[in-house]
């Protein structure tokens, strides 16, 4: 089905019933009150007008309906996104000006490029450059970051800076603008939102409300929030009175068509924070698209999914948004409120251009500091310590690259913190492979089983060395196995034979292949012949087409004990 | 033995007998001999005045004997490295000028500190980045841009360039300007090294000549040369009849006594070329240095030899050197000549300090084409396409690693082909554990083993899938693995029990850890368990310790034997 293999939505629309249509939209209406204020926060944390956010929640969504293979999973602003597209676009332009939303649209454009492009040429597999801890490490670190500088909105300040260090800097030396009723707004709008997100959904389901519908009204929550505060402000005028600042007029209308512009330098300069965006964007929807398939036997497919948000992407460019990228808390609220296939995205779509072109005005009166305080609330709920315990009590390195990136992210910036986390992960991997476990084996008595001589009471010869080396043979540590070897026959001045038993070796490359042929050598130069054992299919099929096999001192057998059995005998009848 | 250990010269003093002294004794008469034209031609290589190749072959060699641990290697001036001294230092100042020399001083220095840096904190194994392949290609490459570079003395032309491009570029527009005298001292020595490379010493054993003394002649035909052509320049005027250039006046003394100066932003431009200037040094060496050493079954502690190499090269910094490494045929000829240990290369030391004190007149007369000659015959034999061959039909991945690194030195300059060659072995290997091998197994009838059902005859149970990872599971292959068995599973709708086979799993991090749980979740929203079998021990303790194995909805079997007995017999017995 070649149309459905490049279109995963003639698939889902030619099975479609009439079963589907209510759950979507129900899902779309709930979803849309739900989006509305989170694409004005997020376009705020962006440094963008508030209507681009807006935007961005139409024709993106419509293009990861027709080409995304997820069937629930709902796109949009997101918010570790939007902190990345701030800091990328923060350098090009002040936030408000035109350069500003020009050069977040040129950033839509060349992300979703770059994800057409991966997903194109199945290149999917280069997003698990970023290891698990990288991944929670940034994500945690972009959280605190987020949550700091929207403190801002909630004090009534001036405030801004890359990193921690300098938000929190530029936040104390303003400290004494602050606002007295816009604080009373935002930390009302915290107290309530940390309240409905710890007890709301249980009190509702004391009052038996059903559980479902329990937790969509705690969703529901920031929606409650933003609306009292609106009319809360309107009623009383606070924005003239008190000065409590609010979303303002927004143009009314459609998405407009917009091209990125063709400034090639901006392009260039754009391009890297581009392709850390669509990465990023594209590793924390993927999870998102999979837990969700799970639950109902889907399957989704990660190349097809690099189309679906390259599409979204491309399509926010062109209509006046900014990168996107699938959801968590939204796409958990669209599979609970019933949605059934991407029409329930569709209908969003329709939802927020409607209110793009008659809703305005109700948005007017919104202050800054409830939105910053939807966020706060919202933001604080990804950062994730148990992956760092976890990460500590299992393997250290791994914690150390999570703690890195954080720390980075948090000092210098967004994009440090990925590069750092990414090399820092892939030194560690290095340095593990790099200094392999090796353990002289000997026979379990009675048996044809061989283990580890150090854990193990077992059965050696003098005259035969049995070394199992538990890593695949590349060059950082064929080095190493060379000075081990050397070691061991220096310490055991009896050997005649070393085995060396390769269960545990997947490939051998040219560094590793040249490293044994001198390894040999030496060996023969101090009369000890070195032998292969347990060499598996594919490996050996290479040593053979290169005729290593045959310049070997020794030979190659199948199993240990063969090697054992055979050698033996040789030594008693040479 | 701690003195023994920081100073490897006090353990071969202590046990020093009156046999060793005259084999060192005639080694370094032999490699003076070698070491003086060399000495001027590497230092003019570099762009430095020719006393400095003189300097750089006294203390360096000192420093060496006392640290170093190889009883035979023999230090000074290398092709390669002055090379990448050159393209190093050509970006500071015009050859030639003070500051030329002051940038080579600061370069030995800091070479020489990171590799003391290196060795004293024990990170040797930071030099097995470089896999061979990589090498390879660089020192191939390196050879033809230092014998196109050549190439202008033996035409008698100003020519120069930091790739091959630029240099045959400077060449050809300079074509007209050749000197024909100059081309007739050049070619003629070019005809005869090359001749006496390949015939003299099969000539010289016809004539009775004893092996090794044949060997030794042949490598003295280089001095032969120079000697040859200065007289002939010395006796027919040729510098002022013909314009040929010579040695010219070199200032008789000592090596002096040099601090390299404190320009913080020339040590900061110049470090990651002395870091790699280090490291190319290091690993050349320390493999001549093995080489070496196995034939006397000696050993070699490569943290040792970066102190020693570490050694020479800030000795060369503070006695107006450039930076230094072991070289090859420079050791090959001293293990030939005799030299039993480093007091070998301390009487050389004092042989070149003779020289740079009485007898810089005599070499006035020596013309640069034929030092460039000696160049150009000795860095030939060091391209080395054998590997490529063997790469190429070994895997095709490390065959593409040495292709591009030697391509980026051509085009580009010798740092950008490293940093290539280097990132490229990396990706490679990610490249190549990121799919790993996965086979679906299946019992050999009659027996305990478990084989690939694609490869061989074998018996499977249709509700249980015993799969074989020939990998170690981590971030870079851990989605993979997912999709992999995922796939699997909706293939075989029967299946009731997956088996991961871990024989060939050497590491699980963090990430792939997480994957795992996500594995087995999956699996069980499908009605399907997941088994571990065959996990390593030091494996099995850290999988216990975070508690994964009570997570797991299947159980851990020893062998994949005893899961499918097992596992059968639960579905007979539920």
């Amino acid at each position: 089905m070649p149309l459905a293999r490049y279109l995963p939505a003639a698939q889902w629309l030619r099975g479609y019933g009439r079963d589907d249509l209510p759950g979507d939209l129900i899902a779309a209406g709930i979803v849309t009150i739900m989006l509305i204020p989170q694409s004005l926060a997020y376009a705020m944390l962006a440094g963008l007008p508030p209507q681009v956010g807006l935007y961005a929640s139409v024709l993106p969504l419509i293009a990861y309906a027709a080409f995304g293979s997820s069937r629930t999973l709902a796109v949009g602003p997101v918010a570790v996104v939007s902190l990345m597209t701030a800091s990328a676009i923060g350098e090009f332009a002040a936030p408000g000006t035109a350069g500003h939303a020009e050069a977040a649209l040129i950033l839509a454009f060349l992300s979703g490029l770059f994800l057409l492009a991966l997903g194109l040429m199945r290149l999917g597999f280069l997003a698990n450059l970023l290891s698990h801890p990288v991944i929670s490490g940034f994500i945690s670190a972009s959280a605190v970051l987020i949550a700091a500088g929207q403190l801002k909105h909630v004090l009534g300040i001036e405030a801004s800076g890359g990193n921690l260090i300098a938000l929190l800097g530029a936040m104390a030396s303003h400290a004494r603008d602050a606002n007295a009723t816009t604080i009373a707004i935002g930390a009302g709008s915290l107290v309530f939102l940390v309240w409905t997100n710890a007890s709301l959904s249980r009190a509702l389901q004391r009052l038996g409300v059903s559980g479902t519908a329990a937790d969509l009204a705690g969703k529901a929550a920031p929606v409650i929030a933003v609306v009292a505060t609106t009319i809360v402000v309107a009623a009383l005028r606070l924005h003239e009175t008190q000065g409590v600042k609010i979303v303002g007029e927004i143009p009314a209308g459609l998405p407009p068509l917009t091209l990125p512009g063709m400034q090639w330098r901006v392009w260039l300069d754009l391009a890297p924070a581009a392709a850390l965006i669509g990465v990023v964007g594209f590793v924390e929807s993927v999870s998102v698209a999979h837990a969700l398939a799970a639950k109902r036997r889907q399957k989704i497919d990660p190349d097809q999914e690099l189309v679906g948000l390259g599409a979204a992407n491309v399509a926010a460019a062109f209509s006046g948004g900014f990168p996107v990228t699938g959801g968590f808390a939204r796409s958990v609220v669209n599979v609970a409120a019933g949605a059934n296939t991407q029409l329930a995205a569709v209908f969003t779509a329709v939802l927020i251009a409607i209110a793009t072109l008659w809703l305005t005005p109700a948005f007017y009166f919104m202050p800054h500091a409830v939105l910053a305080a939807t966020i706060i609330v919202a933001v604080l709920r990804l950062i994730d310590l148990r992956t760092l315990a976890h990460a500590w009590k299992y393997d250290r390195g791994d914690a150390l690259s999570l703690v890195v990136t954080a720390l980075a992210v948090l000092t210098v910036g967004v994009e440090a913190g990925i590069v750092a986390g990414v090399a820092l992960s892939i030194a560690a991997y290095l340095w593990r492979t790099s200094r392999p476990h090796l353990a002289l084996v000997g026979q379990v008595p009675g048996t044809e089983h061989y283990r580890n001589v150090l854990r193990h009471r077992v059965l050696t010869r003098p005259e035969i060395l049995a070394v199992r080396v538990d890593e695949s043979l590349y060059f950082v540590n064929a080095r190493y196995l060379e000075n081990a070897i050397a070691t061991l026959v220096t310490e055991h001045p009896q050997a005649r034979h070393v085995v060396l038993i390769c269960s545990g070796v997947n490939l051998i490359d040219v560094s590793a292949l040249e490293t044994l042929a001198a390894i040999d050598e030496n060996l023969q130069a101090a009369g000890v012949r070195l032998h292969l054992a347990e060499v598996k299919g594919p490996l050996m099929d290479r040593l053979a087409r290169v005729g290593f096999l045959e310049g070997l001192s020794g030979r190659v057998f199948l199993s240990t004990h063969a090697a054992m059995e055979s050698l033996a005998l040789e030594k008693d009848h040479p």
